[in-house]
């Protein structure tokens, strides 16, 4: 299996995804090719010469990079030769098997979207992210590709990521909630409304109904389905405060006795492990025709190994075969777009 | 003044909410009177005779209950007798000079504002929540009043709660953000993209610009302006995740030693009490015309007493001339509704 991993891609570029790459190659299979690309000049300066030439890596050189505040279309058709643009056209006459960045999220969105195009019977990618709670992994879908949803959209983010859901993370049959602001039936707006009437149609689907904000770290479903802005705060939100009451404790503990600090140090350690992020290795993007990870701006190296193991993981187990064969077996079916 | 407050509003009512009005007593003025409204049996079973006998406490016989899952505007329709349809009366008639519940909030949203009216200027009421973060108190508007929010009403609402936030809170400048996906302004939905608009063109709004997920407990600003379905899941994520946290560190540390959990105890304490979120006594109902705090479902007395300060802080301090006078002087209009 061949990945293509966008060096350039991120906040700490090249250092850390190269040094990513790098930690990973223990965890590959014989055969396996990791493909690094950006400016030539820059990766190779990171790459010790001998994974070079054993041919583990390679290096395909991309001149420009695409900032992470860039307009995503505008700076695609400006810069075809950024390492964002040529991922994606490796991905796209497949001489990579599955694509990795840490870069502008919207254009990789959309260089993955327009080179790779979308699976047979996905009308809308959606990106899919494994939140760790104390109940288990729980995969929610979408964070940020599609901030204007249709109905028909919400309902395939459930059936993809029940797909990734089962078979990627082992849960037999994941319950899906679908995100509002109540439990009852009427409660959301109107594409909320049409959403849960096309999922409750889908009789392979296992639905538990709307469900809050209150309901994604409680246990209350395995899959949550909701529109790419509201998704986006979510995980934002959820990483943000999960992160600052550990410095908070942290930092009352430093104050309170070092000794005490030092005590306590294992049990933080095992709690914050239930809400490690970088565990699960960035967000899928479901429904293109290929495999394509999407990784946290901040990455370190730790979330770049994952990332290329997760990548390896979905490829071989042919997830997206499996939502092809879902999505053409469902009586829920579009005309609208 | 006269506080009426919805003895039968929340999950624990009337015990919670009972108790919680006779421990406010000791922290009100001299001539402040409390109304509870509900079945007059079932409230006075809970009311020691002498705070009755005393006039500080008086009961308003409403016979009928809203229940929590309730539709709201049918439930109001069929139940003119039920306590959130008498205390939005008390309020119309003045008789009350405030009004709380911990009841239906959609019910007492509608009622409110159907019976109470909006404030001049006003376009539409915004639910209001004050989040205790590290950096301080933030101020979220609307969290749910309203999930089809125009521009100029998510506006309005950074203005409201810019006015709250300087005269109850004490912040001279609030830093206002809009809430997105994405700091760059070109980042967002339609609706949000044209807001920000609107609050540019305001110059006495100390706008940021957009803010995301994790600039909420990040010290980012003061307000934040979002449409009610967002909000919702903010602050039921925000409130969920916070409480399970600090279960997780309690069970871990239950786990691993006694001893150490009680040296710990205090040192959460302090953590929590920066996260509490009954501190600030309830929602405000922004742009009615009257004082209202609707309560979480789940309050307990210590959060009905909060309420019941905090609208007599919200009354004294004249909130609503204030939000008027802010409205009347800005150049931003709508035509539209």
């Amino acid at each position: 299996m061949r990945i293509a991993i966008d060096a350039m891609g991120g906040d700490d570029a090249p250092e850390q995804i190269v040094a990513g790459a790098l930690e990973s190659v223990e965890f590959l299979n014989e055969g396996d090719e990791l493909i690094l690309v950006g400016p030539e000049e820059a990766v190779v300066a990171h790459l010790p010469a001998l994974k070079l030439r054993k041919g583990v890596i390679s290096v395909v050189h991309a001149p420009d990079v695409i900032g992470m505040d860039a307009v995503p279309i505008e700076s695609l058709r400006k810069k075809p030769r950024s390492s964002i643009a040529v991922l994606a056209k490796l991905g796209k006459t497949g001489q990579a098997d599955a694509v990795i960045s840490a870069g502008n999220t919207g254009a990789c969105v959309a260089a993955f979207q327009m080179r790779m195009r979308n699976l047979p019977g996905v009308v809308r990618p959606g990106i899919a992210v494994v939140l760790p709670t104390p109940e288990g992994p729980v995969t929610i879908c979408d964070v940020g590709a599609n901030i204007a949803c249709k109905p028909i959209h919400l309902y395939q983010y459930g059936a993809m990521a029940s797909v990734y859901s089962k078979n990627l993370l082992g849960i037999e049959k994941p319950r899906v909630g679908l995100m509002s602001i109540g439990s009852e039936d009427a409660k959301g707006n109107e594409v909320v409304k049409k959403a849960l009437e096309l999922m409750k149609s889908d009789s392979d689907m296992n639905l538990v109904g709307n469900v809050e904000g209150r309901d994604i770290f409680s246990g209350a479903c395995e899959v949550v389905v909701t529109e790419g802005f509201v998704g986006n705060v979510i995980i934002k939100l959820a990483e943000s405060l999960v992160d600052g009451l550990f410095k908070a404790i942290k930092y009352e503990l430093m104050e309170e006795k070092l000794r005490l600090a030092m005590k306590f140090k294992p049990v933080m350690k095992r709690i914050y492990t239930k809400y490690d992020y970088s565990e699960y290795g960035g967000a899928l993007l479901l429904g293109i025709n290929g495999t394509s990870i999407i990784c946290h701006g901040s990455s370190q190296s730790k979330m770049i190994k994952n990332a290329i193991l997760a990548s390896r993981r979905f490829y071989t187990e042919k997830i997206n075969d499996k939502i092809v064969e879902y999505l053409s077996g469902t009586c829920v079916r579009t005309t609208d777009e």
